[in-house]
């Protein structure tokens, strides 16, 4: 008697592939790409097109009041609590189709195969897509799950406003009276705990494919800082001012970010360093700038690391620096999250039962799951993108990279399905 | 039988400070501060003005196709080229009333002596206001004088156009018009070549005030090199990026300008290093920058020494910064000047008749002055200005400074007058 072939083994990559493309068509951009803003047309038809695939298969649809939309097949427990699998479907301005709709795509794969191979179980399952992860048309990010996991409230979420104008609150009704009218979902009043939360994403960086490593285990999430600083100068004459009659706030903000990086240097090389915002003000050839403005967005898995830095900033900006003075605000600080350890431990050998050099990452970027962690237990899985690129119409991925992947989260899902 | 009194003790002190304040009215800023952009309806009104004031004088007025004024006094000897003296009367677009105008005063408070004292004089004088010095309305400035000086064409100032996209051609052709309109002064079709320009002028620096000088001798302008870099790096995440992986645009320019800074630092303290315009893109808090784009306002005395920090400038860019590609351009390259040795030992007498500390200076600015003396021998003398500010409303002068400066110059022109 041969040994019962895995779910991973038993999922169909040829259907999953095709689900992956099917999904794109929807906001694709040309040549290629995707824009698929949170809660725009596209957004809410790919909604439609989800809850569309799990009706077709037989399974329930539900959406809430900040329109995540859960498919749910049913164990024979059905009163123990789901397990959770997903990401969300909701794109930068011109992104690729990867990013966050491969782990919804992912967790219908593994919903597709239990249903079509009526394979029981006796915790129910669900697949969630998530609203507005990306923040790109109303920020913050990660409504859907921050609100879900109880993290931020709906009323500081509905306030939001896109940039022309248009209210969250507004977009979000609109996308539930869609929801409503073609009658395909049941409006599912509150969140619930999951039994654990799994969520399969594209790396984002460089590491995996570098590596050569099709699908690793996700350990946590790094923490992050977001500074804005402001060094005040004094505007004057290029060609008339002497060095030494000058407080040039460029030349203040360059020996202050020399100094921050130095401060940072000193850290092990996971620690995250970037200016990704820079201005001066007036901004003229000829003008000693008045005023240098700068965004440092700064991450550690550490929060230890991340506050001795934290400090070391705001001493370095009492400080003057070329004769100018500095403001430093911290304008948001996440804390890192460590997933649970047991599921890591669990995703982490379906990792390396495709590819045994599989390393466990931190993740860089933010992710549902971060929200998700702080409710119930957490992991994700990450599988490579080419050169780490995302957020842009180049993002792409390997379709047998992606196959490995989404048959270690399959690996995962069953190991949970069971207690 | 006592001495007679100099040119620049007869002059009216409390005359010229009133002409000066009178001019301030035409442009004024509330509550302090002046507009008079290049041939503008107050730039036009200040003309009138001016030639007005020339006229009541019992002078000549001209005009020329650069909208160029000249008042003229003959001299005993009228086949003797003129003397001219003045500056120019346009504004920034937030400025105060002394940059430029004070040149121009100047000059018709030493026309109003001559004139009102009945002096007598081999020599002609003319006290010019060139057009549009500043080039805030219409880029490059001194166009009135440049063309004057035979060193641009017509055809290329009047290409130029305004934010608005009025072009010069038609704001010129306004301003002719309504001097023809007046009937208040002569066209003369053709620059003639004159017998000496000199130009005093605020100095828009710190120098004098903080030596306590009320007026000296410049010695030339400093020669000045634009230059744009642009830093061509990967845009990418800043949270899953590590650093190995990286080529931020921004780091690049960072550790590249501390190179040309250094390159720099190891000249004399009469170099001027300025980066004046800073920017990064796509500008985001979270993603590492693919491009940096900035200025180099490059300034000193010595055309040698420019073109060595140019050379070592160019063998910089061709290296890579932070694994990032720089393309360095330069945008405009204006070689410095040396006034005529026998007119600055004279104003540098003058000055010292009242200071006996004046320094004499190398200009950091550009003035109408640098074109002038392609064609004839010139020299400026500067006054102190507040802190060394200009080009904003709350530059200031005081009045026993402006005199003294006033009545240097008069001396200056006095020696001049007569062969």
């Amino acid at each position: 008697m041969s040994q019962t072939p895995s779910l991973g083994e038993r999922l169909d990559g040829e259907r999953f592939w095709a689900d992956l493309q099917a999904q794109a068509e929807i906001g694709a951009l040309q040549p290629r790409g995707l824009r698929r803003l949170a809660l725009d047309e596209n957004d809410n038809r790919a909604r439609l097109w989800l809850i569309e695939q799990g009706q077709a298969l037989g399974c329930h649809a539900f959406h809430d009041a900040m329109g995540n939309v859960f498919l749910r097949r049913e164990g024979q427990e059905p009163g123990l609590s789901a397990l959770l699998i997903g990401s969300h479907m909701d794109s930068q301005p011109s992104a690729g189709s990867y990013d966050g709709t491969l782990g919804v795509i992912a967790g219908l794969a593994v919903l597709r195969t239990l249903q079509e191979q009526d394979i029981e179980h006796a915790r129910p399952i669900e697949v969630v897509a998530w609203t507005n992860e990306e923040g790109a048309r109303f920020a913050p990010g990660a409504s859907g799950s921050s609100w879900f996991a109880g993290q931020r409230d709906a009323a500081t979420i509905l306030e939001a406003h896109d940039d022309q104008g248009t209210r969250f609150a507004d977009a979000l009704a609109a996308c539930l009276a869609e929801l409503e009218r073609h009658g395909a979902s049941a409006f599912r009043p509150e969140p619930f705990v999951p039994h654990a939360f799994l969520e399969l994403h594209i790396e984002q960086g460089p590491v995996l494919e570098s590596l050569g490593v099709p699908v690793c285990a996700v350990s946590g999430i790094q923490g992050v800082n977001w500074y804005e600083i402001e060094v005040h100068g004094q505007a004057n004459h290029a060609g008339t001012t002497p060095e030494a009659a000058r407080r040039d706030a460029f030349m203040g903000a360059h020996a202050l970010i020399g100094a921050l990086r130095d401060a940072v240097a000193g850290q092990d090389d996971q620690v995250r360093f970037t200016a990704g915002k820079f201005s001066v003000s007036p901004g003229s050839t000829n003008t000693i700038p008045q005023r240098a403005d700068f965004t440092i967005d700064l991450r550690h898995p550490s929060q230890a690391v991340l506050e001795r830095l934290d400090t070391a900033f705001h001493e370095l900006a009492l400080r003057q620096w070329s004769g100018c003075d500095v403001s430093l605000r911290a304008t948001s600080r996440v804390a890192p999250v460590s997933f649970d350890p047991a599921l890591v431990e669990l995703a982490d050998s379906a990792a390396k039962s495709h590819s045994p050099d599989a390393p466990q990452l931190v993740s860089g970027a933010f992710h549902d799951a971060i929200h998700l962690a702080r409710v119930c237990p957490t992991v994700m899985l990450f599988t490579p993108c080419r050169a780490g690129i995302s957020h842009h119409p180049d993002e792409h991925i390997e379709r047998s990279d992606a196959e490995t992947a989404v048959r270690a989260l399959a690996e995962t899902v069953e190991r949970l399905l069971n207690p």
